[in-house]
């Protein structure tokens, strides 16, 4: 069953390896199938050298391996989190890419600095609050999730406008509505983390752009309005 | 029609993706006849991967596309404004590479700070005043284009001369005699930002290089008493 | 003899070259045999582009050649030391890997700032202190391994629960339950070091992770209530 | 004439490519011969892809082209001008490599602050005062070698003994018994400065190691009671 759906996973889990975000394990990218409410995930733990597209394991939204011989990623609770509550999403990536993980470890946010952010994150890529200690010792991953939502209702945004977050002591998620979309964002959202790294030391800080021009730079990519690219 | 300057034009194209200064397609690059005032660019938003030499769009100088079957780069009119205002450019590249990157979204300009920046620069990378909110709001590519050819003008040099600038908050642009030499020196520019980034961090501060020996490099490299290379 | 363990021997030392651990001859990784009390090594100063498995250099815990046609590296006491006070190593790992030497030469500990530290090492990779003048002149090598060991007994942690040490002005040590294990670790101290050393630029200074959930992600995957990975 | 020399050194420029000290035609490497007081070095501005070695040059320490079709690096006095000091060099590499160019531009010197340095170079990579006017306006390049000289002179030590100095402003040079050696030392002086770089970042300043392990490590790779290496 939704061998589209697998392939388009397992091709995302290894893009995310390709882009250099992940070594090892270090990530896992998942996909969703709106209608039958199923999540396709990479299994846990397991090379990406050996894995093939007929590896990946449905779940549904209870957390129940519907189909696949292999135990789902460990932060399968927080995926299922995400698309239960946010179902127009497609795709979720995990990793623990250098300069995103540097931000989340840091507990600090990245603002909007350049045309290179506003052409993609329509604000500031938020953090999560840290997780207290009930929150950690039971439904930990599940949590990931809840902390990710109560950040995206703070801020007043989606994670289809702001296709990726930091979760505080951890690392980055990137969205998207399709696997292939989250992994794109995720390599987009490391790039810009570096050169706001690199910003906030040469200039002291860190100074949000101009509002009207990240109105600007988003808007000719996204909406209704948009006109880059080809029609 | 321009077939020679097509197939320049796309491999300036693919060249800053070798180079590593352009993913996905974070980038572009142009030529220009100056004979039929016509300018050869890269179309928008096409992948790297599958573009040839007849994809590229030709378009004159108020806009038109005279010649291709994509919309040319939303950039384009940065590069028509460029070309009409300056006739000897040759080739021209923008590119979100992430050291002249970084310096552009601090808003700072790269001083001269020895021999690698003087070979190729005769002075300091400028970098243009913000956009107001007016030039973004209506016909902001070509206002792109209009802070270039200002700060040029406030500090009384050429692109020729100083073959790249910043555009504050947003990215780099590289100038050259063709567009492969407008790849190479986007590509200079980049080692240049990342060599004076961390000159700039240990030595706390930037600290402009002995003009007579930025002289000394340039002019052995430029102009009618050039002594480096073959004759 | 041994030659399942020369062949481990050998692939985690072609394993720290292509992970970028080492360069040129920068780095020795050994393996042991804990029955016949026998470690197999590197030999000192060849080129991994013309050593094969039988080039590695067998050595029994008082520094006798047992097997080989070369001298073992010349870092040989340092793992007799350690294998001889920790018999439950399997192998050993020695680098001059770029971040996690610079934490050596700033004579830093490397705190535990996240998740992708905690999946790994539980608490603090430690540094040792300086050898004295004494130390260095006499028995270099093998006093090298008794201030890792004492700064594993300051600490009241072993090798294994936190794979991975930094000798002062010196580099790090990675440890495994197998020779390909302390090469894996080598490559995730190094990784986990670039990451602390900009979350900690980023940050102004050194804030350890909650204690719980450093707890949480390495008691998941390690221990009898491990629930990471297949089983 | 000098055939093998001429491989020696043409292998030499493609090595420090293949290293990613040099980019474009940015470095230049040379060897001499100490009987016929010849050296030969590449030629001035050419492509590393069309070049062989029957295209490095030929040039007498009066700066004679013996041999060659081409013009020699521009840097060639500065090349003579050392042979002619230190007749035992058989190797001189000069690039724009990143991190010891970065010290060569925040004029800083690189002390020893661990090992990997002390296995190379034996106490400070030295920085030659910046040339005077006078010295940049006539014979720059041969005064650069005399800055070089200068520097060696006042710490008392050698070019084979430090085989590496960094030009203020401009650039490193490495030194070696061959171009070969010239070439492994050029890059271990880059990996040494970078993790300098970060090093002093980290601990807020340059603080020199133990001079006893400087001297341990040095001299157990090099003189007569090294023990590093096959005999």
């Amino acid at each position: 069953m939704l061998e589209t759906l697998k392939k388009d996973v397992y091709e995302a889990n290894l893009e995310i390896v390709k882009q250099g975000l992940v070594i090892y394990t270090w990530g896992n990218a998942s996909g969703f199938d709106p209608e039958k409410k199923l999540l396709v995930i990479k299994p846990s733990g397991v090379d990406y050298d050996t894995m093939g597209p007929e590896d990946m394991v449905v779940v549904d939204l209870d957390g129940n391996v519907v189909e696949g011989s292999y135990k789902p990623s460990s932060d399968t609770p927080t995926h299922r989190y995400l698309y239960k509550t946010y179902p127009e999403l497609r795709g979720i990536v995990h990793t623990h890419s250098q300069w995103a993980t540097t931000f989340a470890q840091a507990k600090q946010n990245i603002p909007p600095l350049g045309t290179t952010h506003a052409d993609y994150f329509y604000g500031t890529i938020p953090i999560t609050r840290p997780l207290n200690n009930e929150e950690i010792a039971k439904d930990y991953e599940w949590n990931t999730g809840a902390v990710i939502r109560e950040i995206y209702e703070n801020i007043g945004q989606t994670p289809l406008e702001i296709p990726g977050v930091l979760v505080a002591e951890h690392g980055p998620f990137a969205f998207g509505d399709s696997p292939a979309k989250a992994a794109h964002n995720a390599k987009v959202m490391e790039e810009v983390a570096k050169m706001a790294y690199h910003t906030a030391i040469l200039s002291g800080g860190f100074k949000s752009m101009n509002k009207q021009l990240l109105d600007k730079h988003y808007l000719r990519k996204h909406g209704k309005n948009a006109y880059y690219g080809q029609k």
